[in-house]
C-alpha cells in the first residue's frame, strides 16, 4: 500500500465510474443509501459547512482516505480555511490517536491540490 | 452489558474519581495527553461549539458511550439545540452505519437528563 | 461495564422506548435510515435467513452487543439452529480475532434466553 | 493510497509469495492460525457458499480490501450471482455506513475481473 | 452501559461459565481458536511478561474491557509493576487516542482490585 | 489499493515531507501531539524495545501500514530479532483476527528491506 495518495483527478475518475456501475446494478437499497448519504449533508439545523466538517472528522477517526478526500473537497467549496482545517484535524488527532497521522499526512498532501479558500 | 446507560451523576462520579487516580499515578506522558485533550476543544479558528460537535460525532462513529456523554454535556453548555443534536446524529449515523444506533439510543436517553438548551 | 448482559426483556423495552423517542424527534434523514435498515434484511436475491446471518456476523466482528442480540432474535425466528449459530460464530471469531470472544460469551448467554429452533 | 485496486494477478502473486515467507518463518502459532483460517470456511452446519458470504460481509464492514478480494473470488467459485453479491453488499453498507463505500467501489471493480457466475 | 466495571469475581464467574458453554457446544473450529488463543501467550522468542503486555495494549487500543481485565490479571501474575502498567497505558493512549480514556479509567479501577506486584 | 507496499525510501520521503508541512502549519495542538507521540516511546519503567514492540502490535491490530512500517524500523534499531518479530506478530494475529493477515504480509515484505538484527 503506497503512502502517498494518487491524484485528485484519478480519485474523481474512479469514483464516478464505479458509482455509476454500482447504481446501474439495480439494487434498490444501495441506491437508497447513496441518496441518503448525499441528503445527510444538506443544510438543516446545522449549516452545510458544519456538517461537512463533521463528515471530515468522522472520516479521519475512521481512517477512510477516500472519504477524507471527498469531504476536503466539499469543505473547501464551503470556504473552510487552512486554519479551520487544521483545527478540525487537531480534534480528529486527539480523539483518534497517532494512527490518524498517516491519514493526516495524505489529507495535507491532498489539500495542496485544492484551490485556496 | 446493559443497554440502558447509568445515570449522569454516576458517570460523573466515576469519571472524576478515576481521572484523579490516573493523574496521581505520576506518568508524565499520560498527564500531557489529558492536558492536550482538554486544550484541543479550546476556541481557535473554529469556535468551541463547532469543536464540541466534532468531538461528539467522532465519539459516535467510534462508538464510545462515555465520550458521547461527555460531549453531549459540553455541547449543551454551548447551547446546542435538540434539532442541532439530531442533525449531528444523522451525519454520525450515515457515516458509521446501523452499529451506531445503540449508541444513538443511549445518547438520546442521556439528552433527556440534560437541561434544555 | 458489566460482562454479563441484561435480560432480553430489558433490552426490548429500552430499544422500543428509545426508537420511538428518536423517530418522534422529527429528523427526516434519521427516519430514512431506520426505514432503510429494516428493508435491508427483506428477501431479495438472498433469502431472509441468510441476510440475518450476514447481519449477525457483521455485528459480531464490529462488536456491537445490542446489534448481536437483535440479529440473534431474528435469526432464531428464521429457524437458525444452534449448530448453524456456532458455525457463523466461528467465522466471526477467525475474522475478528479474540476480541470477539467477550461478545461471543454474551451471545451464547443470550441464546439461552431464546426458544429452541 | 490509490483509490483503484491493482490487478487480481498482482494480488495473487504477492499473496502467495508472502504467505510462503510467513509460513517458512517457522512460528507455530501463526501456522496454526493460517490452518484454522482455511478450515473455518469448510462446510459444516452452514454450507460453503453461506460461509464465504459471511466472510465477505465481515471483511467489508471491517474494510479490508485484500480480504474482500479473497472472498469475492471464493464466492464466485461457489456460484454467487451478481444479484446475490449486491444483496450482500447492501447489508454491509447499512451495517457499516458510508465508510464502506470506497471498499464497495473497489469490490465492484474487482468483480468485473472475475468470470460470470 | 455502565461506566464503572462490575467486580472481578463477577467477571470471572461469567467468563468461566460461558467459556464452558461455548466449548461444550462442540464446534471444533471454535475449540481450536480458544486453544490457539491460550498458546499465543506462551514463552517463545519473547517472554510471557512481554507477550501479556502486548495483549494488554492490543486490547486497550481495540477497546475491549473484558480482554483488558484478563490481561491485567495475567500481567500482575507476571509481576508487572504499577509504573510498568502506566507506561504501557501511555503507549495505548497515544496510539489509540482519547477514546481509550474510558477504558483506561476502568483498567485503573480494576487494577485496584488486584494484589500489589 | 495496491497489496504490495511501496519502498521504504518512498515511505520515508513522503513521511518527512508531510510531517514538515504539518508542523509548519502552525497548529499548536497538533505540534504538541507530535511531540507527545515521540516522547511516549522513551525509556521509562519499560525499556525502549518493549515500548516499540507495544507500538508495533497496537499498529497491527489497528491495521495501520505506515505505523507498522515506522515501528518495524524502530524495533530493528533496538535489535528485535526475526523470531521476536514473529512472536509479536502471532499475538497481533490472534487478538485482531484474519483481517490482520494482509498487514502481516506487508510487514514481512517490509522486514526484508531492513538490515538483519
Amino acid at each position: 500500500m503506497s503512502d502517498s495518495p494518487g491524484t485528485l483527478a484519478a480519485f474523481r475518475h474512479f469514483r464516478e465510474k464505479m458509482n455509476e456501475a454500482i447504481l446501474n446494478a439495480g439494487n434498490v437499497n444501495i441506491k437508497r443509501f447513496f441518496a441518503l448519504d448525499t441528503r445527510s449533508y444538506d443544510a438543516g439545523a446545522l449549516d452545510v459547512k458544519t456538517k461537512e466538517l463533521l463528515g471530515l472528522v468522522a472520516s479521519m477517526v475512521l481512517r477512510c482516505d477516500d472519504c477524507i478526500t471527498y469531504h476536503l473537497v466539499r469543505c473547501r467549496e464551503e470556504r473552510v480555511t487552512d486554519d479551520e482545517f487544521f483545527d478540525a484535524f487537531s480534534v480528529a488527532l486527539v480523539v483518534g490517536g497517532s494512527i490518524v497521522i498517516p491519514h493526516l499526512r495524505r489529507a495535507v498532501a491532498r489539500l495542496e491540490e485544492l484551490p485556496a479558500a
